[in-house]
């Protein structure tokens, strides 16, 4: 057992500040978008820090920076990303590829050799600038050329450029798959970006799965009659079938879901959008999050199907098409025991949670046994310049993730 | 009395079609905006037909063509406007006007003599290129200098360019108002642009009140939360918000308001837009009309209240302004009464009905005893091409305004 082992809070707190001044933002918060200098800078600096602890350090051609410690062709994995939203905080992917590093360290300046070889890896474009998990999509061979060659960010600037200028290589981007069997786990320490942790009042958490996603834009179809002059009852007035519509959506979501089903409605549409003029059309996105598939297409069908009803009563012919699915990713079993047996050893308080956001993880899961630590966020809040995890919060998740190490290499 | 005298219907039929050929839109239907060359060469045409009937023409500053028959400073004017919605059809605005214009041939033709003169108007801009109802606000001194000198279509072309192209003059347009008791009444016959008198199958409408109208733009504030992460009972959604608003709102307005209550949301938009992030803001124009002011007063407060207990309740903060206030304006009872002794000396059926759209009339109603005649509107359709009224129907309202005027003018 490694129980005397702990991290160094005070150089890891020091680690994630001296990181969130590359791209810090005039306004507040940090801007470190996929393949900026801002982001090309911070990988530059994560990939120095590699070589001074003596990792053999990579960058692959979509960017993706890489350091391992220790000889052998199967490794446990660490890490998260560097890149941030605009004006996000400091930790959202900071601290798993920071803890990661401080992990082997402690590690390396113990004189332990595991016997399994320690990487750390900071993903590219987890956020999305171009395409979320780009990078660690690339990683397990799921990127494709031609969503390399199309993507753009909102801006308009596409991503074979934006790679171009920061060194990378569109074109070898989709083939930088490791080799089956490269990495014997992975495990990614994150902010929660949720309140139920600090709710709770625990500070680790050991997610069971990353949710599954699903995106319905659903939209109803009226008659643009003049608002004045038509009475109520002769109206096909899309904008209140679209109210009936998600009435029924909540009802369902409420007594058909799980405790753990979220749902949303974040864009919305009108047209032709004036005052005085009945909606000929509502057209809006409904997305809902469970962790199980069966509640994801149970769910799915009965929205079908009251949309199908509300079209039906309301003579506004309805439309509903799924415009995203991403399965849920259950994390390895073996992992989260780890990670468990880690924590009763520390003897930290742990809450089984879902993670309700994508994460590099969901990707990396596809080709080894993965797992994810969370710890809690003051307030819920994440991607924005008040995000926030105490330290003795960020201490206690490290610890955690240096002890799963050592389970885990041996 | 004049129960002898009836329009020619074929002849009103012929002058219908042949303004519908001026601005023939090559998609379908009628497009004359006001003040554009379709518009102006509309106008010019009722004026060369009102100058062949041997009335005095005018066209004022601000375009609105008038054409008189008699002598005598006190007048009934008769008449709608010739403008129309992109598109728009051959009858809303043109009956109005060439009805009118019929009416005079019949009594000039008859070798009737009036007590008062006949005049006949067509008001501008009736249909809002610029600001609804802009020629008929001219004509009662409604129009101020600042509203001219600002407004723009929705292409950004300026009325006082607009004006200038047309021939009118956009200085002496806020001039033009008639004197006072220059009119002893005002009628003017339209399409009614609903579906009610073609459900009771009754030809003709007594209008009792053009109804007013409310806009309240509302919003609710919420908190931009991850819509993976955050548990639904932590959310501050101010979609959430909106929903239950206009669910009371829906209540309110079936519980409070009055038969002839109609409201729409045509306008709604969410901010920031993201499908996966909780909707920080949501606003919305809620428009409501209603024959009685004192039935607006109630929704309005009842709604402001209801915004109030929502943002409390949903803890996501509410602003109601309103945006639009138009009084309701009740017909004269004595062109009421003048309208519903000629259709009953016809053998006509009528119902009274409220005019749920707004009109020259509304205007006129400032200035003058002013009155409406509504024809039923096939499948109650208007501003479109399909845009239709039965010729037994026109005939019938043709002959409605005729027996008014007779009885109006003596």
């Amino acid at each position: 057992m490694s129980d005397a082992l702990r991290i160094d809070r005070q150089r890891l707190l020091g680690a994630l500040a001296a990181l969130a001044q590359i791209g810090k933002d005039p306004s507040g918060g940090v801007t470190r978008p996929a393949y900026s200098p801002a982001d090309m800078e911070a990988r530059r600096w994560v990939a120095r820090r590699m070589d001074e602890l003596g990792m053999r350090v990579t960058t692959d051609a979509a960017g993706n920076v890489c350091g391992r410690l220790g000889e052998g062709d199967r490794a446990i994995l660490l890490g998260s990303h560097t890149d941030t939203v605009p004006r996000g905080g400091p930790l959202d992917g900071a601290l798993g590829v920071l803890s990661a590093l401080e992990c082997a360290r402690v590690i390396r300046e113990a004189g332990r050799r595991p016997s399994l070889p320690v990487e750390v890896v900071s993903f590219q474009d987890e956020e999305g600038r171009f395409k979320g998990l780009l990078g660690s999509r690339a990683f397990v061979g799921d990127l494709a050329p031609n969503e390399v060659a199309s993507a753009r960010d909102p801006a308009g600037v596409s991503l074979v450029e934006a790679m171009r200028g920061a060194g990378c290589d569109p074109d070898a981007a989709t083939r930088v798959a490791r080799p089956p069997g490269a990495y014997a786990a992975y495990v990614e320490l994150h902010i929660e970006q949720g309140p139920r942790l600090e709710t709770a009042r625990v500070p680790v958490g050991v997610v069971g799965t990353i949710v599954g996603i699903r995106r319905l834009q659903v939209s109803f179809e009226g008659l643009p009659d003049h608002a004045g002059t038509t009475p109520m009852t002769l109206r096909r007035d899309a904008f209140a079938a679209a109210m009936r519509f998600v009435s029924r959506a909540a009802a369902l979501m409420r007594w058909k879901g799980t405790a753990d089903t979220v749902w949303n409605v974040g864009v919305f549409h009108l047209a032709p959008g004036v005052a005085n003029i009945v909606p000929a059309r509502a057209e809006f996105i409904l997305e809902f999050r469970d962790p199980e598939m069966g509640v994801l297409d149970r769910l799915e069908k009965e929205l079908r199907a009251a949309a199908s009803a509300v079209a039906e009563d309301q003579r506004t012919p309805a439309q509903v098409a799924r415009t995203l699915e991403v399965p849920p990713t259950p994390m390895d079993p073996a992992v989260r025991d780890a990670v468990s047996a880690g924590a009763a050893a520390l003897g930290l308080a742990t809450l089984p949670l879902h993670s309700g956001g994508g994460h590099d993880a969901m990707m990396v899961a596809r080709v080894a046994p993965a797992g994810m630590i969370f710890v809690p966020s003051v307030g819920g809040r994440s991607h924005c310049p008040e995000e926030d995890t105490h330290p003795e919060a960020i201490e206690a998740g490290a610890n955690v993730l240096l002890h799963t190490v050592l389970r885990l290499a041996g």
